[in-house]
């Protein structure tokens, strides 16, 4: 992956708050929408999303079941290029839940919480739980007929660059 | 439904150009962007939302496989409402795919080229294939905490009321 397309691709991750989100619902596909936030661990570039669901929630029930999903961040329609062409990238994920107890559970709040001040009042509520989503691939399609299928380590690196600027 | 809210929905699915789809990819969710466009027969009520996909595309390759999708529309994000409040609608769908010999692929043809006149040119593509994803169900969610069960019915109704204005 050239430079330019690293860029776009990590521009595309960070510059989004929301995600589509593939779960398996009773056998069948279903598409939901989450909030999400990044985690980037820069010792072991290990790259998570983090979302904060209740468990009243299809998805958040689909992911207790099955946690194979897969997310979508699609880049903002504009009136300059056809939506055909608009960058988005597929990432089959695993989902795991964060139990409050959990070493990690206190950075994966902080995170979710940089990106979603507002949402502080959600962690009073009892049946709402972080859930992490880990790629296992990537599926990026940075404009008409240029699909690319990547590593997580190599989204990693993309998302790693833009944020550290 | 209230009026209001069903103005919100037939808005969104109008308002909108691209959607998540969720396929079954070798057994586990995939999720991945397509264009739709709108048909709506007024006699029937029948909706019916179309697509042009490339038979070299994952998500076509699925949909050949089994036809259970789903379609995620979402309201685009701004910044007058946190992201956990943006309107969606959740469709579980049967995906269809319409030969060119087929009585309704004229019809169909027309509404997807009136909403993606640049889309003219992938016509002349021999693999191309006009789509279509009839509703089964929805989950709308009209803002935080009021999530609404519809039929295709009731979409239907919503769309038409604000396509005739």
């Amino acid at each position: 992956m050239d430079a330019a397309t690293s860029q776009l691709l990590g521009t595309l991750i960070l510059g989004r708050s929301v995600a589509a989100l593939a779960t398996l619902h009773d056998g069948r596909p279903f598409a939901s929408m989450i909030p999400y936030a990044i985690h980037l661990d820069s010792r072991t570039g290990r790259l998570r999303f983090i979302t904060h669901v209740s468990r009243l929630s299809t998805h958040t029930r689909d992911m207790l079941e099955s946690p194979d999903v897969c997310l979508l961040v699609t880049m903002p329609e504009n009136n300059s290029q056809p939506p055909q062409a608009l960058p988005r990238v597929s990432l089959p994920a695993t989902a795991t839940f964060i139990a409050p107890g959990d070493d990690d559970h206190g950075s994966l709040k902080a995170a979710y919480l940089a990106r979603f001040p507002h949402a502080a009042d959600y962690f009073q509520l009892g049946d709402f739980s972080i859930v992490t989503l880990e790629p296992v691939s990537a599926r990026f399609i940075a404009g008409f007929a240029r699909a690319l299928t990547l590593s997580p380590a190599q989204v990693a690196a993309a998302v790693g660059d833009v944020a550290l600027g």
